[in-house]
């Protein structure tokens, strides 16, 4: 298994379907799993997709449309009734934090664990957490009522020995410091032993960028140039795109644009209309604008 | 097709599971369509088992706990995308009214169809609604927090003429109203017309009893006596029955025990616990107590 995935548990839009729930997205970065909003029926899809749902730390919440949360409170009961003891952040609109604590209360329910909660404002760029493996970062979209973007990274790695060539050449363990800072290091006896034969080569970091839901908005590549992998919404096809501005979504053309100005290497286009049957015109049309896109599907794994 | 049956939408109880649902039951009834109970997942489940969603007109939600209601914002939100003008009519704890308001408020969203919502308090027997084919009635049950149980009767229909006799006989029409009021007719010429060969023999009105979740409740059977299908949770078997009356649930002798009580016809078992893997143990026990008993799957239709 890599070590940055995430899987798709819903790929539709507003109207789940038979094929797709909708939004959620289970993220595994270096042993951190983070889900990216929880539509109906989230729970059901982590257990049929077996993700373990008691592994999330972070639930990061887009928007208050109902398909990217209704799922949430359902979730959190579920975590309690299985003796979560761990608590979990959940970053989103504040009115959230009211949301949840409302519906458990009408149950006379009360959870075990603790919710840390940090409310989202839907217009800032900012880090939201990092350890030393990994960063998420929220950034604005443009949709009907405030909504975020994300961005999940991998830190940069410091750079590791190669262990058995250091001591087959006997090179000193003073020199340690000194390779990790890409520096020769000479020896007492005046030899130089050259940093490049004993550090392996830096994996350059990955990243993963979130864009739904939103019209179009080039200001997403401020946050995500670079991004090794984009997942933006494509809700409509071009023969919709007046309904597409009108409810501020995007094109799958539009998604392309997006995946262009920020350079990704990959784009994968979801939260599809139930109006249509499948994606054939979505990628026909995307791909003229930008080679490298896929349309995925409820279940699909997604290596980064 | 039946004019009487319901199909179980959610057979779980509070942990879903990939076979069983939370709550939900869609009731067709003498052409009146009602939804008790709407878990997370159950505008996917009336998909699934082809139950039109617009057709709905009643709601009933038994008590505030998730797994009998996360479900019902999604579904009104999907019956406003789908183009729904026409009012429904919701029945439950007051609180409900005010989830309903806040969370679709949130999202910017506004119904273009009317609720009428109407409280229950949890604690009350009453007729809730009726019309010249059907009756709802409301009574309570015994749960950690308010709950209400239902119970849906067919109206007794007014005899009917049976019309080719009648005409064959030439009875004058004046003999109408007489023998709807079960009453013989004589005619002009002193001829009497006896009722009972032109009447047809009236079929017994039939009722649905809806209970769950409660703990074990004879007074039940002053609302239910003579119901002709029963559903009953059993959460447990007798193995964790510390465990019902510490959750205020039954166990699937409680359960029976009411069947026998109500004098039903046909009991129905479900709210089956997620750590069971099957019914076994659930039927051997209730049929120790009450023979005509059944545990109910996602998708099953009970014909009444």
């Amino acid at each position: 298994m890599r070590s940055f995935e995430v899987t798709i548990l819903g790929s539709g839009a507003a109207l789940p379907t038979a094929n797709r729930n909708p939004t959620a997205q289970f993220v595994k970065c270096k042993n951190r799993y983070i889900l990216i909003d929880c539509g109906e029926g989230t729970q059901v899809q982590l257990r049929k997709f077996k993700c373990k749902l008691q592994q999330i730390d972070h639930i990061l919440i887009s928007h208050l449309h109902g398909d990217h949360f209704f799922g949430l409170v359902g979730l959190l009961s579920t975590m309690n009734l299985l003796g979560r003891s761990q608590s979990v952040n959940i970053y989103g609109p504040e009115a959230l934090h009211k949301i949840i604590s409302n519906q458990l209360e009408v149950g006379g329910a009360r959870l075990e664990f603790e919710i840390n909660f940090h409310p989202l404002l839907g217009n800032e760029t900012k880090l939201l957490f990092e350890d030393k493996c990994i960063e998420i970062h929220t950034f604005p979209l443009k949709h009907r009522i405030e909504t975020n973007g994300f961005l999940i990274k991998e830190k940069k790695m410091p750079p590791s020995l190669l262990g058995e060539v250091f001591k087959e050449d006997k090179v000193p363990l003073a020199a340690i410091p000194f390779f990790k800072r890409f520096e020769n290091f000479t020896d007492d006896n005046g030899k130089i032993h050259e940093f490049e034969n004993y550090i392996a080569a830096s994996i350059a970091p990955k990243s993963y960028a979130y864009c739904s839901d939103t019209s179009f908005l080039p200001s997403i590549a401020e946050s995500c140039k670079g991004a090794t992998v984009m997942y933006h919404e494509a809700t409509f096809t071009e023969i919709h795109k007046d309904k597409a501005k009108k409810t501020n979504h995007s094109t799958a053309i539009d998604a392309a644009k997006i995946g262009v100005l920020c350079n990704v290497k990959t784009l994968f286009l979801g939260h599809f209309s139930a109006r249509y049957n499948d994606t054939i015109i979505h990628l026909e049309e995307a791909k003229t604008v930008f080679k490298n896109v896929f349309a995925v599907e409820d279940g699909d794994v997604i290596q980064i």
